[in-house]
Protein backbone atom coordinates (compact mmCIF):
# COMPACT_ATOMS: atom_id res chain seq x y z
CA UNK A 1 0.00 0.00 0.00
CA UNK A 2 1.41 3.43 -1.17
CA UNK A 3 0.86 6.41 1.39
CA UNK A 4 -0.52 9.38 0.13
CA UNK A 5 2.11 12.86 1.20
CA UNK A 6 0.57 16.07 1.06
CA UNK A 7 2.41 18.58 -2.12
CA UNK A 8 3.16 20.49 0.60
CA UNK A 9 5.95 18.19 2.15
CA UNK A 10 9.34 19.44 2.26
CA UNK A 11 10.43 16.10 1.70
CA UNK A 12 8.83 16.41 -1.82
CA UNK A 13 9.13 20.23 -2.51
CA UNK A 14 12.92 20.36 -1.60
CA UNK A 15 14.74 17.19 -0.85
CA UNK A 16 14.82 18.25 2.99
CA UNK A 17 14.93 14.61 4.72
CA UNK A 18 16.40 10.92 4.77
CA UNK A 19 15.81 7.30 4.12
CA UNK A 20 17.30 4.46 5.72
CA UNK A 21 16.78 1.13 3.45
CA UNK A 22 17.14 -2.15 5.12
CA UNK A 23 16.89 -5.82 4.63
CA UNK A 24 14.59 -8.17 6.09
CA UNK A 25 15.02 -11.80 5.63
CA UNK A 26 12.32 -14.37 6.41
CA UNK A 27 10.13 -11.36 7.30
CA UNK A 28 13.08 -10.13 9.89
CA UNK A 29 14.86 -6.72 10.00
CA UNK A 30 18.21 -6.96 9.59
CA UNK A 31 19.87 -4.73 12.42
CA UNK A 32 17.09 -2.52 12.48
CA UNK A 33 19.01 -0.23 15.46
CA UNK A 34 21.77 0.45 13.35
CA UNK A 35 19.65 2.24 10.73
CA UNK A 36 17.58 4.05 12.97
CA UNK A 37 20.48 5.39 15.24
CA UNK A 38 21.91 6.71 11.63
CA UNK A 39 19.05 8.54 10.83
CA UNK A 40 18.91 9.41 14.27
CA UNK A 41 22.53 11.08 13.89
CA UNK A 42 21.43 12.30 9.87
CA UNK A 43 18.29 14.30 11.92
CA UNK A 44 20.36 15.62 14.24
CA UNK A 45 23.29 17.13 11.36
CA UNK A 46 20.29 18.29 9.45
CA UNK A 47 18.62 20.15 12.61
CA UNK A 48 15.48 18.10 12.29
CA UNK A 49 13.91 15.77 15.27
CA UNK A 50 14.87 12.80 15.70
CA UNK A 51 12.70 9.71 13.72
CA UNK A 52 10.22 7.97 17.26
CA UNK A 53 11.45 4.53 17.08
CA UNK A 54 8.54 2.81 17.59
CA UNK A 55 6.41 4.47 15.32
CA UNK A 56 9.40 3.50 13.13
CA UNK A 57 9.73 0.19 13.87
CA UNK A 58 5.83 0.03 13.16
CA UNK A 59 5.73 1.25 9.97
CA UNK A 60 8.62 -0.57 8.60
CA UNK A 61 6.57 -3.84 10.27
CA UNK A 62 3.73 -2.88 8.49
CA UNK A 63 4.96 -2.43 4.90
CA UNK A 64 6.69 -5.78 5.54
CA UNK A 65 4.23 -7.81 6.16
CA UNK A 66 2.71 -6.58 3.35
CA UNK A 67 4.91 -8.72 1.07
CA UNK A 68 5.88 -12.15 1.15
CA UNK A 69 9.46 -12.94 -0.12
CA UNK A 70 12.75 -14.39 1.49
CA UNK A 71 14.31 -10.98 0.87
CA UNK A 72 13.13 -7.81 1.40
CA UNK A 73 14.10 -4.22 1.21
CA UNK A 74 12.03 -2.18 3.36
CA UNK A 75 13.00 2.25 3.16
CA UNK A 76 11.80 4.46 5.82
CA UNK A 77 11.72 7.61 4.99
CA UNK A 78 11.20 10.19 6.79
CA UNK A 79 10.58 14.37 5.84
CA UNK A 80 10.92 17.78 7.21
CA UNK A 81 6.95 17.54 7.48
CA UNK A 82 5.00 19.92 5.96
CA UNK A 83 5.72 23.77 5.29
CA UNK A 84 5.23 27.04 3.97
CA UNK A 85 6.95 28.58 0.85
CA UNK A 86 10.48 28.96 0.06
CA UNK A 87 13.91 27.50 2.00
CA UNK A 88 13.04 28.68 5.65
CA UNK A 89 11.54 25.62 7.85
CA UNK A 90 8.60 26.58 9.72
CA UNK A 91 8.77 27.29 13.25
CA UNK A 92 6.94 24.41 14.01
CA UNK A 93 8.26 21.70 12.39
CA UNK A 94 6.74 17.88 12.74
CA UNK A 95 8.61 15.09 10.47
CA UNK A 96 6.58 13.02 8.45
CA UNK A 97 7.43 9.45 8.27
CA UNK A 98 6.50 6.32 6.15
CA UNK A 99 8.11 3.25 4.56
CA UNK A 100 7.42 0.87 1.92
CA UNK A 101 8.96 -2.34 1.13
CA UNK A 102 9.45 -4.41 -2.08
CA UNK A 103 10.92 -7.69 -2.68
CA UNK A 104 15.16 -7.86 -2.81
CA UNK A 105 17.14 -9.53 -5.49
CA UNK A 106 19.25 -12.66 -4.54
CA UNK A 107 23.00 -11.67 -3.77
CA UNK A 108 24.29 -10.02 -6.94
CA UNK A 109 27.50 -11.70 -8.79
CA UNK A 110 30.22 -9.34 -9.84
CA UNK A 111 30.08 -5.54 -10.69
CA UNK A 112 31.76 -3.67 -13.40
CA UNK A 113 31.67 0.17 -12.49
CA UNK A 114 32.72 3.15 -14.52
CA UNK A 115 33.86 6.50 -13.28
CA UNK A 116 31.12 8.97 -13.20
CA UNK A 117 31.48 12.57 -14.14
CA UNK A 118 29.39 13.74 -10.90
CA UNK A 119 31.58 14.56 -8.12
CA UNK A 120 30.33 13.86 -4.15
CA UNK A 121 30.78 17.70 -2.76
CA UNK A 122 32.27 16.74 0.72
CA UNK A 123 31.39 19.88 1.76
CA UNK A 124 27.79 19.18 1.94
CA UNK A 125 26.08 17.75 4.41
CA UNK A 126 23.78 15.99 2.04
CA UNK A 127 26.78 13.62 0.76
CA UNK A 128 27.60 12.08 4.47
CA UNK A 129 24.26 11.33 4.87
CA UNK A 130 21.28 9.28 3.07
CA UNK A 131 19.13 12.50 2.35
CA UNK A 132 16.00 12.81 -0.05
CA UNK A 133 18.45 15.27 -2.07
CA UNK A 134 19.88 12.00 -3.64
CA UNK A 135 19.27 13.53 -7.82
CA UNK A 136 23.45 12.89 -7.90
CA UNK A 137 22.95 9.38 -6.68
CA UNK A 138 20.55 8.86 -9.71
CA UNK A 139 22.46 11.19 -12.38
CA UNK A 140 25.78 8.88 -11.65
CA UNK A 141 23.66 5.44 -11.83
CA UNK A 142 21.91 6.60 -15.18
CA UNK A 143 25.77 7.13 -16.47
CA UNK A 144 26.38 3.35 -15.67
CA UNK A 145 23.69 2.37 -16.71
CA UNK A 146 23.72 4.23 -19.94
CA UNK A 147 27.33 2.30 -20.46
CA UNK A 148 26.05 -0.85 -19.53
CA UNK A 149 27.88 -1.37 -16.58
CA UNK A 150 26.26 -2.06 -13.37
CA UNK A 151 27.64 0.98 -11.07
CA UNK A 152 29.38 4.22 -11.06
CA UNK A 153 32.52 5.48 -8.72
CA UNK A 154 31.85 8.48 -7.74
CA UNK A 155 34.63 10.86 -6.53
CA UNK A 156 34.93 13.67 -4.42
CA UNK A 157 35.53 17.63 -4.99
CA UNK A 158 39.21 16.56 -4.51
CA UNK A 159 39.40 13.92 -6.66
CA UNK A 160 39.51 11.53 -3.82
CA UNK A 161 37.82 8.17 -4.55
CA UNK A 162 34.12 8.30 -2.27
CA UNK A 163 31.54 5.74 -2.85
CA UNK A 164 29.53 4.32 -5.17
CA UNK A 165 25.99 5.76 -6.18
CA UNK A 166 24.20 3.50 -3.89
CA UNK A 167 27.17 1.54 -1.91
CA UNK A 168 30.60 2.15 0.08
CA UNK A 169 33.95 0.88 -1.82
CA UNK A 170 37.24 -1.28 -0.11
CA UNK A 171 39.86 -2.35 -1.86
CA UNK A 172 42.70 -4.66 -1.08
CA UNK A 173 45.93 -3.94 -1.40
CA UNK A 174 49.08 -5.46 0.33
CA UNK A 175 47.42 -7.59 2.78
CA UNK A 176 45.60 -4.29 3.80
CA UNK A 177 41.90 -3.32 3.83
CA UNK A 178 41.70 0.03 2.41
CA UNK A 179 38.34 2.05 2.32
CA UNK A 180 37.66 5.85 1.51
CA UNK A 181 37.50 8.01 5.15
CA UNK A 182 34.12 9.44 6.18
CA UNK A 183 35.61 13.08 5.30
CA UNK A 184 35.65 11.71 1.93
CA UNK A 185 32.08 13.31 1.44
CA UNK A 186 30.43 8.83 2.09
CA UNK A 187 27.52 7.70 3.30
CA UNK A 188 28.57 5.89 7.30
CA UNK A 189 27.51 2.67 5.94
CA UNK A 190 26.10 0.11 8.03
CA UNK A 191 27.96 -3.03 6.42
CA UNK A 192 30.86 -0.96 6.04
CA UNK A 193 31.28 -0.57 9.83
CA UNK A 194 30.57 -4.30 9.91
CA UNK A 195 33.55 -4.91 7.45
CA UNK A 196 35.83 -2.89 9.22
CA UNK A 197 35.25 -4.81 12.82
CA UNK A 198 34.90 -8.05 10.82
CA UNK A 199 38.35 -7.45 9.20
CA UNK A 200 39.94 -6.56 12.64
CA UNK A 201 38.83 -8.97 14.46
CA UNK A 202 40.57 -11.21 11.44
CA UNK A 203 43.41 -9.92 12.56
CA UNK A 204 43.66 -7.71 8.96
CA UNK A 205 45.01 -3.77 8.99
CA UNK A 206 42.00 -1.33 7.87
CA UNK A 207 42.94 2.01 6.83
CA UNK A 208 40.07 4.65 6.30
CA UNK A 209 41.63 7.05 3.84
CA UNK A 210 41.76 9.93 0.98
CA UNK A 211 42.92 7.57 -2.06
CA UNK A 212 43.68 8.76 -5.52
CA UNK A 213 41.62 6.79 -8.33
CA UNK A 214 44.98 4.97 -9.76
CA UNK A 215 45.38 3.09 -5.82
CA UNK A 216 41.71 1.52 -6.80
CA UNK A 217 42.61 0.82 -10.15
CA UNK A 218 45.40 -1.43 -8.99
CA UNK A 219 44.16 -3.02 -6.14
CA UNK A 220 44.59 -6.63 -5.05
CA UNK A 221 41.07 -7.04 -5.37
CA UNK A 222 37.90 -4.64 -4.64
CA UNK A 223 34.12 -4.86 -3.48
CA UNK A 224 30.72 -2.91 -2.82
CA UNK A 225 28.98 -2.67 0.50
CA UNK A 226 25.35 -1.81 1.94
CA UNK A 227 22.39 -3.40 3.60
CA UNK A 228 21.01 -4.90 0.62
CA UNK A 229 23.87 -6.50 -1.16
CA UNK A 230 25.78 -7.19 1.86
CA UNK A 231 29.58 -7.08 0.45
CA UNK A 232 29.79 -7.37 -3.80
CA UNK A 233 32.80 -8.01 -5.54
CA UNK A 234 33.79 -5.44 -8.16
CA UNK A 235 34.96 -7.26 -11.65
CA UNK A 236 35.88 -4.32 -13.42
CA UNK A 237 36.57 -0.52 -13.15
CA UNK A 238 36.23 1.87 -16.50
CA UNK A 239 36.64 -1.24 -18.95
CA UNK A 240 39.82 -3.07 -16.59
CA UNK A 241 39.56 -5.69 -14.86
CA UNK A 242 40.27 -6.12 -11.16
CA UNK A 243 41.74 -9.23 -9.47
CA UNK A 244 39.95 -11.26 -7.34
CA UNK A 245 41.27 -11.22 -3.83
CA UNK A 246 40.39 -14.24 -1.31
CA UNK A 247 39.79 -11.83 1.45
CA UNK A 248 36.42 -10.34 -0.52
CA UNK A 249 34.71 -13.95 0.28
CA UNK A 250 36.06 -14.34 3.46
CA UNK A 251 34.84 -10.74 4.60
CA UNK A 252 31.13 -11.69 3.01
CA UNK A 253 31.32 -14.81 4.88
CA UNK A 254 32.21 -13.39 7.91
CA UNK A 255 28.93 -10.61 8.13
CA UNK A 256 26.35 -12.87 6.92
CA UNK B 1 -5.41 23.46 -2.39
CA UNK B 2 -2.73 21.25 -1.45
CA UNK B 3 -2.76 18.12 -4.07
CA UNK B 4 -1.85 14.50 -2.42
CA UNK B 5 1.12 13.10 -4.09
CA UNK B 6 1.78 9.14 -3.97
CA UNK B 7 4.53 8.21 -2.10
CA UNK B 8 6.01 6.43 -4.48
CA UNK B 9 7.48 9.72 -6.07
CA UNK B 10 10.69 9.57 -7.28
CA UNK B 11 10.59 13.30 -6.21
CA UNK B 12 9.49 12.60 -3.00
CA UNK B 13 12.38 9.42 -2.69
CA UNK B 14 14.97 10.74 -4.48
CA UNK B 15 14.88 14.26 -5.53
CA UNK B 16 14.37 13.34 -8.65
CA UNK B 17 12.46 16.40 -10.36
CA UNK B 18 12.69 20.08 -11.27
CA UNK B 19 10.94 23.07 -9.89
CA UNK B 20 10.15 26.90 -10.72
CA UNK B 21 9.31 29.72 -9.02
CA UNK B 22 7.15 32.72 -10.61
CA UNK B 23 6.24 36.31 -9.53
CA UNK B 24 2.52 36.70 -10.62
CA UNK B 25 1.38 40.33 -10.16
CA UNK B 26 -2.11 41.52 -10.51
CA UNK B 27 -2.68 38.26 -11.36
CA UNK B 28 -0.57 37.76 -14.37
CA UNK B 29 2.09 35.26 -14.47
CA UNK B 30 5.46 37.23 -15.13
CA UNK B 31 7.81 35.82 -18.45
CA UNK B 32 6.01 32.16 -17.68
CA UNK B 33 7.61 31.08 -21.04
CA UNK B 34 11.35 32.08 -19.45
CA UNK B 35 10.68 29.36 -16.40
CA UNK B 36 9.16 26.60 -18.55
CA UNK B 37 12.18 27.16 -21.34
CA UNK B 38 14.22 26.85 -18.53
CA UNK B 39 12.45 23.94 -16.72
CA UNK B 40 12.34 21.97 -20.28
CA UNK B 41 16.30 22.61 -20.76
CA UNK B 42 16.41 21.13 -17.34
CA UNK B 43 14.68 18.15 -18.13
CA UNK B 44 16.47 17.64 -21.46
CA UNK B 45 19.90 17.79 -18.89
CA UNK B 46 17.89 15.30 -16.06
CA UNK B 47 16.81 12.44 -19.10
CA UNK B 48 13.68 13.62 -18.46
CA UNK B 49 10.73 14.52 -21.29
CA UNK B 50 9.34 18.11 -21.17
CA UNK B 51 6.37 19.38 -19.51
CA UNK B 52 3.39 19.81 -21.53
CA UNK B 53 3.39 23.28 -21.39
CA UNK B 54 -0.44 23.99 -21.60
CA UNK B 55 -0.73 21.62 -18.72
CA UNK B 56 1.72 23.96 -16.65
CA UNK B 57 0.42 26.94 -17.49
CA UNK B 58 -3.21 25.54 -16.31
CA UNK B 59 -1.56 24.00 -13.19
CA UNK B 60 -0.24 27.66 -12.47
CA UNK B 61 -2.86 29.05 -13.63
CA UNK B 62 -5.21 27.43 -11.47
CA UNK B 63 -2.95 27.46 -8.46
CA UNK B 64 -2.90 31.23 -8.64
CA UNK B 65 -6.68 31.62 -8.72
CA UNK B 66 -7.01 30.09 -5.21
CA UNK B 67 -4.69 33.31 -3.75
CA UNK B 68 -5.60 36.92 -4.09
CA UNK B 69 -3.17 39.07 -3.17
CA UNK B 70 -1.43 41.83 -5.30
CA UNK B 71 1.62 40.05 -5.66
CA UNK B 72 1.78 35.81 -5.81
CA UNK B 73 4.30 33.36 -5.73
CA UNK B 74 3.48 30.61 -7.95
CA UNK B 75 5.97 26.89 -7.91
CA UNK B 76 5.37 24.80 -10.45
CA UNK B 77 6.79 21.10 -9.30
CA UNK B 78 7.95 18.56 -11.82
CA UNK B 79 8.79 15.38 -10.69
CA UNK B 80 10.07 12.07 -12.55
CA UNK B 81 7.10 10.15 -11.32
CA UNK B 82 6.41 6.94 -9.88
CA UNK B 83 8.59 4.36 -9.72
CA UNK B 84 10.17 1.35 -8.43
CA UNK B 85 12.64 0.44 -5.83
CA UNK B 86 16.29 1.82 -6.12
CA UNK B 87 17.88 4.47 -8.19
CA UNK B 88 16.71 3.28 -11.45
CA UNK B 89 14.26 4.83 -13.51
CA UNK B 90 10.89 2.59 -14.32
CA UNK B 91 11.71 1.68 -18.32
CA UNK B 92 7.91 4.04 -19.31
CA UNK B 93 8.61 6.85 -17.13
CA UNK B 94 5.19 9.51 -16.50
CA UNK B 95 6.00 12.93 -15.02
CA UNK B 96 4.07 14.14 -12.50
CA UNK B 97 3.37 18.02 -12.09
CA UNK B 98 1.74 20.17 -9.66
CA UNK B 99 1.55 24.03 -8.56
CA UNK B 100 0.81 25.54 -5.45
CA UNK B 101 0.41 29.78 -5.16
CA UNK B 102 1.57 31.61 -2.02
CA UNK B 103 1.24 35.63 -1.88
CA UNK B 104 4.46 37.27 -2.30
CA UNK B 105 6.15 39.80 0.09
CA UNK B 106 6.69 43.58 -1.09
CA UNK B 107 10.01 44.15 -2.88
CA UNK B 108 12.63 43.45 0.29
CA UNK B 109 15.17 46.06 1.81
CA UNK B 110 18.97 45.44 1.34
CA UNK B 111 20.17 41.92 2.04
CA UNK B 112 22.88 41.05 4.64
CA UNK B 113 24.80 37.80 3.77
CA UNK B 114 27.23 35.12 5.74
CA UNK B 115 29.69 32.90 3.40
CA UNK B 116 27.81 29.42 4.16
CA UNK B 117 29.95 26.59 4.67
CA UNK B 118 27.91 24.01 2.17
CA UNK B 119 29.43 24.41 -1.47
CA UNK B 120 28.07 24.09 -4.50
CA UNK B 121 29.26 20.87 -6.74
CA UNK B 122 29.81 22.38 -9.77
CA UNK B 123 30.32 19.03 -11.63
CA UNK B 124 26.93 18.47 -10.95
CA UNK B 125 24.33 19.05 -13.46
CA UNK B 126 22.22 18.96 -10.04
CA UNK B 127 23.99 22.93 -9.17
CA UNK B 128 23.35 24.09 -12.59
CA UNK B 129 19.61 23.16 -12.43
CA UNK B 130 16.48 24.37 -10.04
CA UNK B 131 15.69 20.71 -8.85
CA UNK B 132 14.06 19.08 -6.07
CA UNK B 133 17.46 17.71 -4.39
CA UNK B 134 17.63 21.58 -2.99
CA UNK B 135 18.89 20.23 0.68
CA UNK B 136 22.46 22.35 0.26
CA UNK B 137 20.28 25.56 -0.61
CA UNK B 138 18.14 24.32 2.13
CA UNK B 139 21.12 24.16 4.59
CA UNK B 140 22.80 27.25 3.52
CA UNK B 141 20.15 29.27 4.37
CA UNK B 142 19.51 27.77 7.81
CA UNK B 143 23.24 28.76 8.28
CA UNK B 144 22.35 32.37 7.30
CA UNK B 145 19.36 32.21 9.04
CA UNK B 146 20.69 30.88 12.87
CA UNK B 147 23.55 33.95 12.15
CA UNK B 148 20.46 36.44 12.15
CA UNK B 149 21.25 37.45 8.23
CA UNK B 150 18.93 37.51 5.31
CA UNK B 151 21.00 35.14 2.74
CA UNK B 152 23.87 32.87 2.38
CA UNK B 153 26.63 33.21 -0.17
CA UNK B 154 27.61 29.89 -1.48
CA UNK B 155 31.25 28.88 -3.06
CA UNK B 156 31.84 26.21 -4.92
CA UNK B 157 34.17 23.31 -4.94
CA UNK B 158 36.78 25.52 -6.16
CA UNK B 159 36.15 28.18 -3.89
CA UNK B 160 34.62 30.24 -7.11
CA UNK B 161 31.92 33.00 -6.14
CA UNK B 162 28.55 30.66 -7.51
CA UNK B 163 25.06 32.26 -6.18
CA UNK B 164 23.02 32.69 -2.92
CA UNK B 165 20.82 29.93 -1.36
CA UNK B 166 18.09 31.21 -3.42
CA UNK B 167 19.25 33.92 -5.82
CA UNK B 168 21.81 34.53 -8.34
CA UNK B 169 25.10 37.60 -7.56
CA UNK B 170 26.01 40.42 -9.40
CA UNK B 171 28.72 42.97 -8.35
CA UNK B 172 30.10 46.49 -9.69
CA UNK B 173 33.84 47.34 -10.02
CA UNK B 174 35.37 49.87 -11.38
CA UNK B 175 32.24 50.70 -13.88
CA UNK B 176 31.90 46.96 -15.03
CA UNK B 177 29.60 44.25 -13.94
CA UNK B 178 30.83 41.04 -12.36
CA UNK B 179 28.67 38.06 -12.55
CA UNK B 180 29.57 33.86 -11.88
CA UNK B 181 29.88 32.42 -15.17
CA UNK B 182 27.39 29.61 -15.67
CA UNK B 183 30.15 26.75 -15.14
CA UNK B 184 30.52 27.71 -11.65
CA UNK B 185 27.71 25.75 -10.44
CA UNK B 186 25.17 28.15 -10.69
CA UNK B 187 21.11 28.06 -11.68
CA UNK B 188 20.92 29.82 -15.11
CA UNK B 189 18.78 32.79 -13.42
CA UNK B 190 15.43 34.24 -15.40
CA UNK B 191 16.43 37.94 -14.24
CA UNK B 192 19.83 37.01 -14.21
CA UNK B 193 19.46 36.87 -18.06
CA UNK B 194 17.39 40.04 -17.51
CA UNK B 195 20.08 41.93 -15.92
CA UNK B 196 22.69 40.83 -18.54
CA UNK B 197 21.05 42.15 -21.11
CA UNK B 198 19.60 45.31 -19.93
CA UNK B 199 22.92 46.54 -18.53
CA UNK B 200 24.79 45.86 -22.05
CA UNK B 201 21.96 47.68 -23.75
CA UNK B 202 23.10 50.38 -21.10
CA UNK B 203 26.20 50.41 -22.47
CA UNK B 204 27.82 48.58 -19.51
CA UNK B 205 30.65 45.94 -19.96
CA UNK B 206 29.52 42.56 -18.58
CA UNK B 207 31.56 39.99 -17.34
CA UNK B 208 30.77 36.46 -16.33
CA UNK B 209 33.87 35.12 -14.62
CA UNK B 210 35.31 32.80 -12.30
CA UNK B 211 36.26 34.87 -9.19
CA UNK B 212 37.32 34.58 -5.56
CA UNK B 213 35.59 35.66 -2.92
CA UNK B 214 37.44 38.49 -2.64
CA UNK B 215 36.46 40.36 -5.50
CA UNK B 216 33.45 40.15 -4.03
CA UNK B 217 34.25 41.74 -0.88
CA UNK B 218 35.89 44.81 -2.40
CA UNK B 219 33.26 45.73 -4.58
CA UNK B 220 31.80 48.92 -5.36
CA UNK B 221 28.31 47.52 -4.57
CA UNK B 222 26.46 44.11 -5.73
CA UNK B 223 22.97 42.44 -5.25
CA UNK B 224 21.02 39.38 -5.58
CA UNK B 225 18.65 38.58 -8.07
CA UNK B 226 15.47 36.09 -8.59
CA UNK B 227 12.06 36.18 -10.31
CA UNK B 228 10.51 37.15 -6.81
CA UNK B 229 12.96 39.80 -5.24
CA UNK B 230 13.53 41.12 -8.50
CA UNK B 231 17.18 43.08 -7.80
CA UNK B 232 17.89 43.43 -4.09
CA UNK B 233 21.25 45.12 -3.23
CA UNK B 234 23.59 43.90 -0.74
CA UNK B 235 24.56 45.89 1.92
CA UNK B 236 27.13 43.24 3.94
CA UNK B 237 28.66 39.68 3.81
CA UNK B 238 30.39 38.20 6.22
CA UNK B 239 29.86 41.47 9.00
CA UNK B 240 31.33 44.06 6.68
CA UNK B 241 29.14 46.25 4.93
CA UNK B 242 29.36 46.72 1.26
CA UNK B 243 28.83 50.32 -0.63
CA UNK B 244 25.64 50.89 -2.51
CA UNK B 245 26.92 51.57 -6.25
CA UNK B 246 23.82 53.99 -8.11
CA UNK B 247 24.03 51.19 -10.76
CA UNK B 248 21.77 48.77 -8.68
CA UNK B 249 18.95 51.11 -8.37
CA UNK B 250 19.13 51.93 -12.13
CA UNK B 251 19.23 47.99 -13.06
CA UNK B 252 16.70 47.29 -10.71
CA UNK B 253 14.86 50.32 -12.73
CA UNK B 254 15.55 48.44 -15.84
CA UNK B 255 14.04 45.48 -15.40
CA UNK B 256 11.01 46.15 -13.56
Amino acid sequence: MIPEIPGDDRGLLLGDGLFETLLAVDGRLVRPEAHLDRMSAGCAALGLPPPDRAQALALMGQALAGVSAPRVAVRLTLTAGSGGRGLDRPAQLQVRMFATAAPASAPLGPASLITSTVRRSETSPAARLKTLSYLDNVLARAEATGAGVDEALMLNGRGDVACAAAANVFWVWGGRLFTPSLDCGILAGTVRARVIEAARSMGLDVAEVRANPGELARADGAFLTNALIGVREIAGLDGFDLPVSPLTGRLAAAIS
